[in-house]
């Protein structure tokens, strides 16, 4: 893990970092396996089955990028995060105040 | 459809062999929905999810292969629902002897 973070970050804030990423990823997987559920529930023909692979298609996509830390920087992934509402930035709190207004600028965006 | 069958297909037999490919596949599509639906119920973790992932990519593959008539013949076709158990002979009955001879053939390779 520890290779994957900027170099500008404590180890106080890369425990809170951690600890952040996998508290939206537990949201983001909880949310998505519920929907799933959902959407399999209600699959009457072959066409909403397809439709049901293309989504999971779209989503794996997503989430292995996401939460692949390696090729990006951890402020551009809290930014998205925030962003789509997995995280809000009290989760971030004991982070650097520069990195949060960045973080939260970028969720903007 | 009667561009895809053999020409040396009878009229009485291409509706017997149009029949019999809706029947197989509504075999199979059912077979997969009510699948899809109890491993869909079952899935708990992420890893779970991305297996009904590639599995349904498989299926896919399988079925628009399988019930795409154009690239190869109907005799195989049939061989090939005869042996996966979404056909059986009689529902074949009225298609020449010497034709279901041979799917009886290829069903058993």
């Amino acid at each position: 893990m520890m290779q994957m973070m900027d170099s500008t970050w404590s180890s106080t804030e890369e425990v809170i970092a951690l600890a952040a990423f996998e508290k939206a990823f537990e949201r983001e997987r909880n949310a998505l396996l519920a929907e799933v559920r959902e959407r399999a529930r209600v699959i009457v023909e072959l066409d909403d089955l397809w439709r049901l692979h293309d989504f999971l298609s779209a989503r794996r996509h997503d989430i292995d990028g996401k939460y692949d830390y390696r090729d990006t920087t951890l402020i551009f992934v809290f930014a998205q995060l925030v962003k789509e509402g997995w995280l809000d930035l009290n989760d971030l709190q004991g982070i650097e105040p520069s990195k949060l207004t960045k973080i939260s600028v970028l969720a903007r965006m």
